[in-house]
């Protein structure tokens, strides 16, 4: 059962775009009040919207809060940060924009308020080297839609305490969550590490013609992400090396890695003729859905897998129990 | 409906490993007889264990076959494939043993049969080179569990007729699959160079030190995993750019493709310690767990997940609904 005690009073979520208003949606679902601010006049709209698909989903789920947080609109960084317990930061992915707000952030809360950054890929070190008090900085990387999928990966700097680290990870947990401690720091971490080498190597298949977005795609989800979205790679392949394991599998297809097959030793250009042909093929592809259409069906999608896994008592599922507790 | 007409009338399966047991598994559930043949002495074994694990998944999914075809184990491969209206040939991936099998499967078959090879990752081309009627060989590239997950890439050789192709794809719908057709010949097709690229960059991650197999598959199951398992890379994309679609995400996210995260232009060495710590990581996550109980898991994930997207009609359940038809 979630420890109740560990749900923090009061969360501020700086920077609300998707990925902002998704942290402030599952934050309310969880009966936390969230206080919000952007500099953009649609924010407000991006936040309700999105915080309307999270009820939807938590609904279908058949999680209903008993009470949902209060939403606070607030118009300066100071309004939002100054009584949170956390302050969740998600501006655009530029380093000197993250550091001026982080500084902002920091000048508005007392040396205890835990400061997590949605970086996905930028070192919590160099986020921290001009703060005050940068032993509070944690990066706190989800995944989207935050308010459906659990993992969140936490990563510390070389200045941030061994207790912001295990605060950052309570509340992820009381979150409902399920915050994993990458112990080494390195730019991307882990996800964004294993995304970026599929992303670029899918880019070069549509660059050299070899396949549209829609082959890629149903490549994917009619192949090996139906065996990822319940057991990763590693546990796969210990299963496709049979009674000989792992070892058996690593030297029946490890000398294949040094065949001259992907392309990784190089990245696309990313040509105006490339983002082109990209956006045309996805046009082709799901252009017939509205992107309104297309959140809807993966989170009914998600939703229902996440049931089923709750009902097997595996993986991504069992943190829905979680949330039921 | 799937056209029943379609369906051969007799499949030969060559070479009884993991995919040639699911394959036969597969083909025997759609009512098909098959002859199998492999030179082992534990391929009967394996066969009757993977035929029982495909009727627990096809039982649990609702799918009760009117009548399952025959099964056949014999000597030789001539026996085995004479009378079949196409032949799978799953030996090891090594190009040398994968020319002699196809060579001895084209002499005691009419030049009309159909010849197909799970290879995972040779060229078409170079499989072919040899036979006298080369226009029959084609690639079909399956993921494991055969019997449950829908896609096989067919892939053809510079030789390869258009025919074959279209018969390839129309005996492979029959069965159930969803198979498409990678237009341009490369090595590795589609699917596993985005494996490879996920796989080396898990390898270094690994070896690095910065993860262990545990935390990497669980970044997967417990995030983007979960996404894949209904839509691919690009169709997430382009809900992550929002109204703004891919042209906003590829402007937003392109440019940190070149920046130095991942580790791609490198392959890690696969030394005897790295081996090693692979094979304790996986034991220490998943070896509480029989290979047996992880394919029973794996397999009864993999058909609530089915089941949950047929009653959505989306994606891979659509596969289911044809099975029932």
């Amino acid at each position: 059962m979630t420890d109740q005690s560990a749900l923090p009073e009061r969360v501020a979520i700086v920077g609300a775009g998707v990925i902002g208003a998704a942290w402030a949606a599952r934050w309310l679902l969880r009966g936390v009040d969230v206080a919000v601010t952007d500099p953009s006049a649609t924010a407000p709209k991006v936040v309700a919207h999105v915080v309307d698909n999270a009820r939807h989903a938590w609904t279908r789920m058949g999680i209903e809060p008993e009470r949902e947080g209060a939403l606070t609109f607030v118009d300066s960084i100071d309004a939002a940060v100054r009584d949170a317990d956390i302050v969740q930061e998600n501006v655009p992915e530029i380093l000197e924009l993250k550091k001026i707000i982080l500084g902002q952030i920091e000048d508005s809360v007392d040396a205890a308020t835990l400061i997590a950054s949605s970086t996905s890929g930028l070192k919590p070190s160099v986020l921290q080297a001009d703060l005050r008090h940068p032993e509070r900085l944690v990066v706190g990387h989800p995944f989207n839609p935050v308010y459906l999928l659990p993992m969140v990966e936490v990563v510390g700097g070389e200045s941030t305490s061994s207790e912001s680290i295990s605060r950052a990870m309570a509340l992820y947990d009381a979150a409902g969550m399920h915050p994993l401690h990458v112990r080494v720091e390195i730019d991307a971490f882990i996800a964004d590490r294993l995304l970026e080498a599929v992303w670029r190597e899918a880019l070069w298949l549509v660059s050299d013609g070899v396949a549209t977005t829609e082959e890629i795609d149903d490549v994917i989800r009619f192949g090996f992400g139906l065996r990822w979205s319940q057991m990763g790679l590693f546990e796969n392949y210990r299963i496709a090396g049979g009674e000989g394991g792992m070892a058996h599998f690593i030297s029946q297809f490890g000398p294949t890695l040094s065949w001259p097959w992907s392309k990784l030793t190089d990245t696309p250009e990313l040509t105006d003729a490339l983002t082109q042909r990209i956006g045309e093929q996805s046009d082709a592809q799901s252009g017939h859905h509205t992107i309104d259409e297309l959140e809807r069906i993966r989170d009914d999608n998600l939703v229902d897998i996440l049931l089923a896994l709750e009902a097997n008592q595996w993986g991504a599922g069992q943190t829905v129990s979680k949330l039921r507790s």
